[in-house]
């Protein structure tokens, strides 16, 4: 299982470099994208809509509008047992901004930055900007799940940050209760933040899922990312928000300041309206989980072995049964034969891998996955 | 005249002292706002709330959707005489993530920035975040005008930047064409980036402003930023843009790209609008024009002293002829005593002045000037 934080590093050109070949074939199919293929979901548009026909749209209140960041806490606090306050909310330009905002704020240079592997790359630049080491935990052999045990093996004097990235992009795996317990527990005396990023908790398919923001004990070293992008297919409008104590957000909140002000009050508006009045977005997860399932089933019957999602709207296809050494050949050659386009695991830190994107419709799905049947028999031998 | 950085340092805080201070007069006539009362103008939100009810908005193109970059390349190139290329343009959140954007893309630990003062203070966090050094260049005996002679003094080895803010936040003058002339050709040969925060561009009073991407042979060297907040009164939007070499932009983007993604689509597209069918926003220029003239005349007239602003909907007036020390004080009695909230000098860099903000009726205006007028007496002897 090589690790190369290099080749990580360059993934999103590396994803790119696969978008822009895929758009040479005019019957591809996109597998490739994070992205939402549902619309912006209930009342939100014409809520927002009628929201800028009647204000002014000035300069919103600096840290989020009162309005939406009583709605965050609101909603975090009732559905995942949390304990915020409005004053314990930052309201961001997408998660990415948290992302960026929480780097620029805790590291110093040598600062080291656990995260487990596969991980969505976006975390490293930031990282990387801010003179920190990102240190990988390989979760491969333990079925991508973070132990107490793995991540002891990686804890040194200047280890920052955790990053706990569930439901995971790209598995779509969450942690269990119990490693999460031991975690949690192991890291209460402990100088690390812990970074979660929840982007995906409102796409789960059971009730399994467990926020940090529930371990109440440990609010001080939380710093808790979620957003609009994926739950509410509103990943234009660059919105999200970091929930963690009043005294971090006092420190994160002058970077946050001084790098954009404020995110557009007409995507806070928006915000407003999917916490208060759109929060179920049930009838969405469905269709991500039938999508994902049926995914599943197929490459499973297929010989590509995958832990089955709990959540997000991926699936990460292991290519162990087959004799494939670069995940980055496996997903060009599909690309030129079959012209379904894949994010090869290296991207997320491992080899051996490939990610698939259920955001097209299961009449899609099936003839993509009619193709790679067809395509993975080659390797069978 | 005392120069303090660290003062200047604080001044968001100061501004926001005197503003939660003058929250407590229910008759305040708040004039420390550097936000255009005006309406948003023209179809920009019909055209927009348009938009959202019938498009996807998913995520933007990374660097700006090509119709704002084509409009903004447009609009700069027949207004201003430059000559850029629409893969010059980095479309941000605001001029202030085109400032963060910049100073985190090119500055390096003791580089040297220099600011003529009187100045716009968020230069300065961006700068000292990022390791820099602000260097400031007085131009108060040049009546504001930075000459060749002035910054020459103040060049060294490590200067990497300087910065032009004309109209200039907080006195509305602009720099006349032999000073800008002899400033761009002195740095012909320089390896000093021009950043030039033209965020006012659209608020002046006669023809005379000149642009500085009019200096062609010098775009490898200058960062051009502008946005939609004072010209279209957008601020809540967070819009803005970089002008410079593709070179430099392939940078840039990467930073802007780690940070945030993109700019919100539902913001880039009234940006569209505002560009291609409300560029004309002369109607309210005429309006900032009358009661910056209105201010000019009545401080004049009671022996407060302004230069008169070419540009801007400020006015920066001198206590020269005042026995009075601190502009801070002064602007702290003026609230108690009259309920007039202005903001002083020393926020902007420079003791001895006070900022107003045209951003009232010529009605409340007026009602300002007189109760001025009768406050200032009292140090008349």
């Amino acid at each position: 299982m090589n690790i190369n934080p290099k080749v990580i590093n360059q993934e999103i050109s590396l994803i790119r470099q696969i978008s822009i070949k895929s758009k040479q074939y005019k019957d591809v199919i996109d597998l490739t994208i994070g992205e939402p293929d549902l619309p912006i979901p209930c009342e939100i548009v014409d809520q927002t809509t009628l929201y800028m026909k009647n204000n002014r749209m000035g300069y919103p209140m600096l840290g989020g509008t009162p309005e939406i960041r009583e709605e965050i806490v609101k909603f975090y606090n009732t559905k995942y047992d949390s304990s915020y306050k409005i004053d314990e909310v930052l309201v961001t330009a997408g998660a990415s901004e948290a992302i960026s905002t929480t780097m620029r704020t805790i590291l110093n240079e040598g600062d080291e930055v656990l995260i487990p592997l596969p991980s969505y790359p976006g975390y490293l630049p930031n990282i990387d900007f801010n003179g920190g080491k990102s240190i990988f935990i390989d979760t491969i052999s333990d079925k991508l799940q973070l132990t107490v045990e793995n991540l002891k093996k990686h804890i040194t004097p200047k280890t920052k940050a955790l990053i706990l990235n569930y439901p995971n992009n790209p598995s779509g795996i969450i942690l269990s209760k119990k490693n999460l317990d031991e975690i949690m527990d192991f890291l209460r005396d402990k100088d690390i933040y812990i970074i979660s990023d929840e982007i995906y908790s409102e796409i789960t398919f059971d009730d399994d899922f467990i926020s940090v923001g529930k371990y109440d004990f440990l609010k001080e070293k939380i710093i808790l990312i979620n957003g609009f992008s994926k739950s509410h297919s509103m990943t234009g409008w660059r919105l999200g928000y970091i929930l963690t104590s009043k005294k971090l957000r006092d420190q994160l909140i002058k970077v946050h300041q001084y790098t954009l002000t404020s995110p557009s009050i007409v995507s806070q508006y928006g915000g407003y309206v999917a916490l208060s009045k759109c929060s179920d977005i049930s009838s969405y997860t469905k269709k991500y989980k039938k999508r994902c399932e049926y995914v599943y089933n197929r490459l499973n019957s297929m010989g590509i072995v995958t832990l089955k999602p709990k959540g997000t709207f991926y699936i990460f296809g292991s290519l162990n049964n087959f004799n494939i050494d670069s995940s980055l050949d496996f997903a060009l050659d599909l690309l030129e034969n079959k012209h379904i386009a894949i994010v090869p695991g290296i991207v997320f830190g491992v080899e051996g891998y490939f990610r698939i994107s259920c955001t097209k419709s299961v009449e899609i799905l099936k003839l993509a996955m009619d193709k790679i049947e067809n395509y993975i028999e080659k390797y069978k031998s």
